[in-house]
């Protein structure tokens, strides 16, 4: 194939991310590019920012895509918040928390780490303990819908805590926007950032955030460069920014933005609680069956993410190996673990237009199978049997 | 149309940028999302190397395309190879030496500005005089196709200079790529940055970049971390570097991905000489009806890139009210000046895709009939007239 036109196979997307990608949103990018500045082009952008509040559940002025995948989302929330000197504290349980370390290391910042097992929610008690023992910390930072694991944190009760510290809060809602409750301003999140590549099921490529006025302020009064151009809100705003007239930043990723901005207009039409509870219902029914072929779960009932679910490799069995046969065999992918879990879960994405009956039924019916060719000993069809009773 | 499916317009790009999409690439961008570590994708990125490497004519190993648009390219070259204390020497000669100025002093180091007037070429011998007062620079950085006035300055010289004076390189080439002569190699350039939106015709969101060894060094004997995690080569290599074993660092924007993939493909069917040829005699036939229009260009013969005409709009005659009809009539986007340039030019690219005949013709004949509307005293049929002959 060295140097010819890439026609990709036809997977089921069940990982972490990218998932299904609806061919309504595959039409809308690869629609006519034009001008980044052309009218057109600039009252989509408005209608953008309307749908992407919708989903956040926020008025929020300042809440449009980064024009890069999550990390550069993340970046964004840290580059523009954090200044040297500060002082963050970062609630980890699992990789994420890990990468927002790292940006606030590179920032010239301090942070301050309270960790939690992988598969565990943030224990509030831990962060109050971290408070009270950093009185001069700025920031309170964590992961809402950790993907490494699967685990759902109480994002409300860590906000409210970290304000009644005075500090400003930024929150990864990279898997949770539009696949479970996610209420920005109902919450008082002060900064958050996701991707388009999870529940939204939009091709990777553009990172929404959201800051409310508290965080805006903090981000025009800075006593310090943004470190990244690129990033700095006080220039983007000049193109995302509300009023007639959009001054030229960087290019915006076009078509990107046309598929994003048709995966908002689905989520609309289907309502936001609405998916919330398909993804809910979709992974009921997962669960049941992966329960009924014997695999576990990561995190414990009531802190599941319904979008992410990270189940224990049966012993003996080897994790390369099964992915493998479901990718040749079956055309689905799921995920692997990372970091600590490399090896030892699978994580089971059911992530926005991947989030169907369809597909519950078809990963329980793969997996059975390759489990069964590698001598499991799973009793035939007793997952599908057992998943179908939920749908 | 609030919250209803976005359908652009079918525009006629010829403007600096994005440039017209071709069907082709277009519907590569609508294939269906696969996984960023699909055995087919980390097939299909080993390919998308090759033909970058051949559109830089270059062997370097570390080529490959940021996850963010050009100016994202620009900010990873400075990122990685600028340090807190370095001083790096610029040469400014339109918009985009500043945005470099700002790249150098957000990374804690110092630039030394070398400036040239706004559409003419970088003056080699300031470069010299520059690098004779400062022996302690470290890198010299240059637009070798200013965007912003169409100027095209002597790669290969000012880069034979800093290496004399023991300095990096790192050239701006987003506009060059594809469209005029650049070779990395033989002009031995250190790091290089482009974008898709220009003469390789794919959606904008994309930056390829290229490093040579002595780049890659430096990268790699840092003293300081990389300010930006989400740019950081040392660990954006573990996904585009080479090895059978590709771990994750970022989604990569896949769609995009595929777009870029069959543009490179597109332009090497047609051949990298042979793009450069048909750009620089689109710009001939253009150049010749705009010159029998009466419109003249703001770069010398001699010094111009064939892929961004930039010509001083006629007295009397309104910029805005000119590019609005254009844009509301005819469906033809031309580019604003920027800058100091603003109001008085109009930047009309032949990029890529878009360096074709049909658009010169009709480009001319759009702009003659405008212009002829407004009171211009234009003669009709000139343009066209003085075109054809060249076409």
């Amino acid at each position: 194939m060295a140097n010819q036109s890439f026609i990709p196979p036809q997977r089921i997307l069940m990982g972490p991310g990218p998932s299904d990608v609806s061919p309504r949103v595959l039409e809308a990018v690869g629609r006519p590019t034009i001008g980044h500045l052309d009218p057109a082009f600039v009252g989509m952008m408005d209608d953008m920012k309307s749908l992407l509040q919708y989903a956040f559940k926020t008025d929020n002025a300042l809440t449009f895509p980064v024009s890069a995948p999550g990390s550069a989302g993340m970046e964004t929330c840290f580059a523009n918040l954090v200044e040297p000197g500060d002082k963050v504290i970062i609630c980890q349980n699992g990789v994420f928390g890990g990468r927002m370390k790292e940006n606030v290391i590179r920032g010239g910042a301090t942070p301050v780490m309270v960790e939690d097992e992988w598969g565990k929610v943030v224990d509030p008690g831990k962060l109050e303990d971290a408070l009270k023992a950093n009185p001069d910390a700025k920031i309170v930072a964590f992961v809402h819908a950790e993907t490494s694991t699967g685990a759902q944190s109480d994002a409300q009760t860590l906000v409210k805590l970290a304000h009644q510290y005075d500090c400003l809060t930024i929150v990864d809602a990279v898997t949770s926007l539009g696949g479970s409750p996610l209420k920005v301003d109902e919450w008082e999140i002060d900064a958050i950032y996701s991707g388009t590549q999870k529940c939204l099921s939009s091709p990777p490529g553009l990172s929404p955030v959201s800051f409310n006025e508290h965080a805006a302020e903090v981000i025009k009064s800075r006593k310090t460069p943004v470190q990244s151009w690129f990033l700095d809100l006080n220039l983007v705003m000049g193109y995302w920014g509300s009023g007639a007239k959009r001054a030229y930043h960087h290019t915006a990723p076009i078509n990107n933005l046309y598929g994003l901005h048709e995966a908002l207009v689905i989520l609309k039409e289907e309502g936001l609680e609405n998916s919330w509870a398909r993804h809910e219902a979709m992974h009921q029914a997962l669960r049941a069956g992966f329960e009924a072929m014997g695999l576990s779960f990561v995190v414990k009932e009531g802190d599941r993410l319904p979008q992410l679910n990270a189940v224990t490799i049966p012993d003996g069995i080897d994790d390369a190996e099964v992915r493998g046969k479901l990718l040749n065999d079956y055309n689905l992918e799921i995920g692997a673990g990372l970091g600590a879990l490399a090896g030892k879960v699978w994580r089971v994405g059911l992530m926005g237009h991947a989030a169907n009956r369809h597909n519950v039924v078809y990963c329980l019916s793969a997996l059975e199978t390759v489990l069964s060719q590698l001598g499991a000993g799973i009793e035939k069809g007793v997952a599908v049997e057992a998943a179908m009773a939920k749908l």
